[in-house]
């Protein structure tokens, strides 16, 4: 065990919310503060940009009680960032920084927690650190309501998104369909080029109460067609709904904003207010002379903590401790993945398993073409049986006062060792 | 009890969904099914039209778990609708036509679930059938998230649209302040002239997790006096939350769209797309130089079932069942209302009382402008004292396949008595 690095840990969270980054947060800092050779746990402030600043919290100081209820506390409760570091041969600024600040501090493991964009990052520092011979330990925590990360079956934080697309799909749908009157509805998801959690749309079809038409962005969309189907649905049962992806991308490859908007900019030559689902409607009721309604999820689909998936938050926990458990034994350069598996009941069961961060660093994994329809509005069986394991069972933050009650931190400032 | 009527009893849903109305059709079906006087139960697809048209189910072929399952289903599981009768003094000819069907069906009881507007055409149909002395109790049932009713301490759908806006209103807070970055962020809630939903809002604010400012259609809105709040809070923490109501009007009586969309009409002059939320945000863009984001609640703020009130389907429940034992207790022309009270305990509780449906027909009850804080930004104690005892517990549709499960109907149409 001589061998083995002692020092300071630090977990940063980056890139956008989702409703489990906390969970895994909770497994690093509590399977952290068990580790004897990890002297000191430090979370990041705004990610890299809070190393960067020397702007971190020492989570001894955290109640442990408090440290528990991060599980089921949506966002990232230590700050995010979005910051895409430079290849460290074409500038080493921020790296000579880094360093700096990894030795005023002591710190020997470093978590990273993100998608694609964070992961590079994490390579990217691992990979100087090496060349530097800094001794570090770098590991990386998926997280990403996109599902696309590459070198993992899943990703911590795409189940609970989807169980909240599909949840809310349903409602939408018992609601969107209780008026005698003609009516299109489209609404938005988020997804800028994987279309995972668009997918998600098909589970509420899947339970009968879905909508009719699911547009991904791994499929060209031609607004032609679109008109025909939903000509053929109207004609049937006078209501439409359909699910869209903001990357959905016409054959020139522009976004629907951009390649319908132009249609109506305005007097100062600025495109017009308005996303996917909004133009995409507005083009619709035009069309079909009826009622539309544009339903954009937002930020709700991606922070929705009271929708979250059991199966989700319990995986994203165990990623933390996982990483820190593997990062004790030495191991480095690494991620945790997911690998999907069968107990001897045959059901589903998650083993946690090591892809190396090069690997899982920039590429993006999209729904599999064979997964889709062909005529490109839906998905087939295959994708409810990938997506259905994952979505199962409730776990919400407790309520008081019928609210819920999320982890609060003291955060208190760290202070450097030498 | 032989001078008691005896016959068919019919319900209506109508007006906008809830995540509870179902709830008291449960509570109207369950209970009439019991009621020896009366010897059939109706459902009127869509409201008053289904009457007219013909068109309902017979009740009776319901499973009894299906019809326990509508107190977790959300919206209107027999179709609404939005339809305003005329005074029979100017136009009888609907009127005529319903007592023709009721006759045929010798229907004997009507309950007509809604809001204003839906009060308003029970009140009418219970007034036209004194005058013609046929012998029908008639009973509404209240709902509305908008919380509009008069007569009534507050409205069944109220209190879990209350609970959807400020739990997703926790949660955004947690997410929209994610970033190092400066943001604001406007959320638009329903209510056109009401603010009690958007009141909600002060639920969260109580929580230490809300909006910064909350603008009601109770106080006229004043733009530059918005961007005053909005650059002191700027100042000195780089976010705003804002929390708007859909109908909120300028000193004009102009709605936002209208009143700042005209700034921008595009060049076919077309109004802009966009709402409230959307509008602001684009002004407060183009004011503060900084990231905005819109965000409309949309149709999920009156079907999310998923956060339902336990208080709010369990009185919802009571309401239909108290519905049906007074009018064959021989009680008519009035609505089921809601008296708040307290237990033995102090505890907040809940008593059902009757009042004359001419007193709950197009009335609008607005929040007191009392619980309104002078600079017309938030609401004080007394709302949060009011609206707490409303959303506590939850109550949600039981999982399948990790998705909610909804009452599934068989829809088995009525088939005349005479």
């Amino acid at each position: 065990m001589s061998n083995l690095l002692k020092g300071a840990a630090i977990l940063g969270q980056s890139g956008g919310p989702t409703s489990v980054i906390n969970a895994s947060a909770a497994g690093v800092f509590i399977q952290a503060l068990k580790e004897e050779n990890i002297t000191k746990v430090y979370g990041a402030h705004h990610g890299i940009k809070g190393i960067l600043e020397e702007d971190f919290f020492d989570m001894g100081y955290e109640d442990m009680h408090e440290l528990e209820l991060l599980k089921t506390s949506p966002s990232s409760a230590i700050g995010s960032v979005r910051y895409k570091l430079k290849d460290f041969q074409v500038d080493d600024t921020d790296y000579r920084r880094l360093l700096e600040v990894f030795k005023k501090y002591d710190i020997r493991y470093f978590f990273y927690n993100g998608g694609n964009d964070s992961m590079d990052t994490c390579n990217k520092i691992s990979k100087f650190f090496q060349q530097n011979e800094y001794d570090c330990i770098c590991m990386g925590i998926p997280k990403t309501i996109d599902n696309d990360l590459a070198g993992t079956d899943h990703c911590p934080g795409y189940a609970s998104a989807a169980k909240y697309v599909a949840t809310s799909l349903m409602e939408l749908y018992q609601d969107a369909t209780v008026y005698d009157v003609p009516m299109i509805t489209v609404v938005e998801v988020m997804g800028r080029n994987a279309g995972w959690l668009t997918a998600a749309a098909q589970l509420a079809v899947y339970k009968g109460q879905g909508p009719d038409l699911i547009y991904l962005p791994e499929v060209t969309f031609d607004i032609e067609k679109c008109f025909e189907k939903v000509a053929q649905i109207m004609n049937y049962k006078n209501k439409v709904i359909i699910c869209i992806s903001e990357g959905v991308q016409d054959k020139n490859g522009k976004y629907l904003p951009e390649a319908m908007g132009e249609l109506a900019k305005d007097s100062f030559g600025h495109a017009q207010l308005g996303g996917t689902a909004q133009v995409l409607a507005k083009q619709l009721g035009e069309k079909f002379g009826c009622k539309t309604r544009a339903i954009e999820f937002s930020l709700l689909q991606r922070c929705a903590q009271h929708l979250a998936s059991k199966v989700d938050v319990e995986e994203a926990y165990n990623a933390g401790v996982e990483a820190v458990k593997a990062a004790t034994k030495g191991i480095t350069d690494m991620m945790i993945a997911f690998k999907r598996d069968k107990d001897t009941y045959g059901k589903y069961y998650c083993r946690y398993e090591l892809t190396p961060l090069s690997i899982c660093a920039n590429t993006e994994k999209k729904v599999p073409l064979e997964w889709i329809k062909p005529d490109g509005t839906g998905l087939t069986l295959d994708f409810v049986n990938y997506a259905l394991p994952l979505i199962q069972g409730d776990m919400k933050a407790p309520l008081e006062d019928g609210l819920p009650r999320f982890a609060k931190l003291v955060r208190i400032k760290a202070k450097p060792i030498h």
